[in-house]
């Protein structure tokens, strides 16, 4: 099988610890947990898109985007998608931006998900990470 | 490889937003998250098998199967399965509910499993989804 | 494709339930969700390798790494690394000793990776699962 690729977008900073931001081997693509930072500036720490879950959801999908197609994959081929929320109240919000962004990328069978309601960093609303099988 | 198909049983509604209960390509087969909602009856809302533990943990166990036969995979086939409980105190009778239910379902070796206690929608006590890698 | 194996390492017990440590079929093993346990001693409970982050992080990765071995895989093999610490106050020093740990056993690209915040049983800190595709 292929060697295991790291998958560094420019829109994302090297890591900075032992993990990729995405990992391709074989027809195989794993998206890590992103968040909604905004394409990375050189030299300077990483910022939000801003605080609302309408801007941190949509770039946090962006970022998702950005990894896949690093790795040659798109939405298409995404088969599982986990959301971490911090709040309840926050589903209805995220699920219509979802749709929203998936509409506009989506051809195929949209991926299967889990949504929990977990604990993130301060001032982070969702972390999404996704798992890909691409067709060759 | 194979197409990736949406996998909706019968007793599942169409999918709320743009997921699926479960894709397959090729031999991967995801059940996204599952939760102890009795089977859908058209038009109506979705509803709980109950409130308790035991009501909800068999449903959800269910829910899962439906969606492994819809894709052509049974038990056997699945490799990990991550359990999402709201209270550490559920987690020994949950356990036993499982084995139960697995001890007549399963002939080859058991899935991995991690179990973690996040927040889920209120009424809901469990979650859970699988990934199983079939034979052919 | 291969049979489905159940990974058990000597480090570990015989699983108190209807779940592997781990599982391999064909190129895919998945390490079920590991803690800071101590290797098991016949007869005696699990014990923790210590009340502190550092002993149960450096115990936790230990405990994957059993089971990777067990299935033929090491650190290289790992797509995707599953971290549920139970306060973000835990991440920095987590993730000093991650990269302490994986520097010493990866010689390929690092997995990807997501890290949560959940509740765990009493006096846990730590979980970890992780998801290896090996060459063959």
């Amino acid at each position: 099988m292929a060697d295991k690729i790291a998958l560094t977008p420019k829109t994302h900073t090297a890591p900075p610890a032992k993990f990729s931001h995405g990992v391709r081997k074989g027809n195989f693509l794993q998206v890590a947990g992103q968040v909604g930072f905004l394409p990375a500036v050189e030299g300077e720490p990483p910022t939000l898109a801003g605080p609302s879950l309408r801007e941190q959801t949509l770039q946090t999908l962006a970022n998702v985007q950005a990894i896949l197609e690093e790795g040659g994959a798109t939405w298409d081929d995404v088969m599982m998608i986990r959301v971490y929320l911090t709040d309840v109240d926050h589903f209805a919000e995220m699920n219509a931006l979802y749709n929203e962004y998936l509409e506009q990328h989506l051809t195929t069978a949209p991926a299967a998900r889990t949504t929990v309601y977990v604990g993130l960093p301060v001032g982070l609303l969702i972390e999404i990470d996704a798992l890909a099988v691409l067709d060759n």
